[in-house]
């Protein structure tokens, strides 16, 4: 019997099985430092603590996709580790700020199944809850995940879940407060100044390293081994490392301050897909189309390209889109 | 109407127009960190509380280059985002210590413009003020830089400020106290011990990969877009990444532990020049002369070389030199 | 007369001389945040403050091994700057937690000097001791490196220490209270279901980019030249800069969270060697065999290798094997 943990493969998940992840976290200034260095987000709240303070923060709260990531990494060991493809999350809705100090810990709940056709892999649903050292929940989310079989023979109860494609305005729990100084924020435009169907090209470019998106990933403490591993992933499909999705979903983030500028916060992921893999030496574009319109958030859907431009707002269906992602912003006043 | 920003074109400036830059920004322990693994300096000032105390600080100060880098990367998107070249530095003066938890934020007033015979191109002179969340000013400085016109025909008011070519022992703001341990402080020399004239090489070379000078420059919320972007700069004079001045400076000043180890704090830079660019995989060698001695601080000049040691003093005439600095270094006594 | 360092050789040495180490060096939440990015570990103790305070700790007190390097890298300068190789390591005991804040500062003493027949190199013998800024004692060890001479015909007092094979049971200074949470942890495991000879595949490789081992080794303030200096090296035998061993070994022991997950602490390395070297693009896999097991501490044999995976458990005189470790770990229960 050994001690190594391999993973659970797709006939190890029960239809409502709770999983507790390991390793709780406590999320400090470095922690802060990193993701600031790796994506160099500007927005005013996150990077101030004195613009917090005027918003009706104790302090600048963490990164929205920080704390994401880090309850996603803690699924991955019990989720993840044999997944074949993260096919796509939705739901995620943000509840409540994380200060630097808070710990972090996760539960998933398994909330479908789904055997593919040629019985090799099924579908995994869940959804994940994370909360703070008191108990209160920060975020969930549903995900669900392509994992391999150990045995083609296993069979398993099925169920499909049912989801919303969209969170509505009223789902929202974050609303932010007080008026934004603009000079200091960086960005002269309120919800009321944007209008449905507008396109913004985030207009940067950003090149990836190895180097980068790993150091990302362990911060996270996301061991999915495709990440990590050169050696192995030679003889892989794309014959090298692959770059966690999220890595992408922060660096389009950061790089949607040109044009959202006082978009400060996530409040919700409506649906998210990774259209193509992204790979060391390659370089991040993104643009965004406002699809709602309300007094204190956004309604946001965001294509990230690789290897070209966004000046002519390339859909998802681009042979060089990477990312769609329907989102929520809350914006200051 | 785009909700992009482009940045400010030669045009766009006005002489003493003030532009308050966005994004004010709490420094951390993250910050100090990053900063560290960075550069690897090891004045002993800026690495322990303990002795930093000895000297009459509440803990160790925030290093001076991460001051600067922060106040100067704020004004980045206003001043010099669509930038030719950054082409000098004066009358950089600092004036008060940074601790973690404080807040920068900036304002530039420009001083000066000239456009270039070309018509196609203008030099911005700006004064740039760093200041902390109590109003303080931590820093000024003068820099020109080469701006793209966005329209060759318009017109502009000139004027070519003059500053000092140097500031003078009596101009500086900064002086440390207390008598150096130097055993725990890694170097056996105060400032009399040093002679007008002498010659120190620093002996070790460090070479720069991609990932670091993106993470550094991300961390400054430096956005010049040369840094980051290997698929636009592809098909630029150099083809590919350009890495921040900045950058270089400060692996200069680390290295220069090596002969000034206690100077522990920059009071001021009389000048600075990028001679030639750097790129990832260059290896940076650093040497310095000492311009003036006086009892707290020592006037020097160090030059920086790319792929080449610094045996033999190379000059700022030496195809290799990369980096003129003359500034003014604070020594504990 | 120059101000340049250049470091200690073989005859600057004596028998029962002291070394005070530069630059006390002040822990932070950044170090620790960077430190996790580098390697990914995942134990609880370090990475929950409420997991820590379960056990008795006030918050997560440093990786042990980060407060190895950082001691390690103060005596860099002045024992090993001129070493030609880093031969071993002995008695190697963990005796005390250090937390954020804390300072630690480093003295060696020369326990042992050997030339070699060449008369080119000798080796030097050190026990080198870390403190806290209460003076306190942190750790402690012995190595011994290859340091060139600057004069073939000088010689010296010779004297070949004898020191301890492994620390026993008795002699380790950490133990863990409390029991240990197998779900937070992510481990079902205590020391008393290990068996001797047992044999741990860690299964994961991660592959090292020179950005990564980089960062680490300034992070650590080691300024061993053959790290960062690629310049250099392009003339030596390898042709390229060698990662520091230590990154090796932070390496090995985050992997080995898969398999020895509630092992949090070291307590003491009863033997470490460097079988060969590691250069950036290389893939480091590792496993471990249980060598003795008491009721708080595991004593442990760690092989890594690089581009080979353990599934097998490769030897230390496996061709690609670049690291064998001989350790105790302390257990929660």
């Amino acid at each position: 019997m050994t001690k190594t943990n391999s993973g659970n493969f797709f006939e190890d998940f029960t239809l409502n099985q709770t999983l507790i992840h390991a390793t709780p976290r406590t999320i400090t200034a470095g922690d802060v430092a990193l993701y600031n260095a790796l994506y160099g987000a500007r927005f005013a709240l996150q990077s101030s603590d004195e613009v917090a303070k005027v918003h009706g923060f104790k302090q600048s709260p963490i990164d929205d996709l920080l704390t994401f990531h880090v309850v996603f990494g803690k699924s991955v060991p019990d989720i993840s580790l044999n997944a074949v493809a993260n096919l796509g999350y939705a739901e995620v809705l943000f509840e409540r700020e994380v200060y630097t100090g808070d710990t972090l810990s996760a539960t998933s709940i398994v909330i479908g199944l789904k055997e593919n056709s040629n019985r090799k892999t099924g579908v995994v649903y869940v959804k994940t809850t994370g909360i703070n050292q008191r108990g209160e929940v920060i975020l969930s989310f549903i995900r669900w995940v392509m994992v391999n079989k150990r045995d083609e023979t296993a069979t398993i109860i099925e169920l499909v879940p049912t989801f919303k494609k969209s969170l509505a305005a009223d789902d929202l729990k974050i609303k932010l407060q007080g008026n934004v100084n603009k000079a200091l924020s960086g960005s002269p435009y309120i919800t009321l100044d944007y209008t449905v169907g507008e396109k913004i090209d985030h207009a940067d470019g950003v090149t990836v390293e190895e180097a980068e998106h790993m150091l990302a990933t362990r911060l996270y403490q996301n061991t999915a081994k495709v990440h990590f591993n050169a050696h192995a992933q030679s003889t892989s499909r794309f014959g090298k490392r692959l770059i966690y999705g999220g890595h992408v979903i922060s660096h389009a983030r950061a790089l949607s301050f040109n044009g959202l500028g006082n978009g400060w916060r996530l409040a919700g992921i409506n649906a998210g897909r990774h259209i193509n893999p992204l790979f060391a030496g390659d370089t991040i574009y993104a643009w965004s189309e406002i699809l709602e319109v309300t007094p204190h958030a956004l309604r946001v859907k965001t294509i990230a390209t690789k290897n070209q431009d966004c000046k002519t707002y390339p859909d998802a269906n681009h042979e060089n889109a990477i990312l769609e992602l329907d989102y929520w912003v809350s914006f200051a006043g």
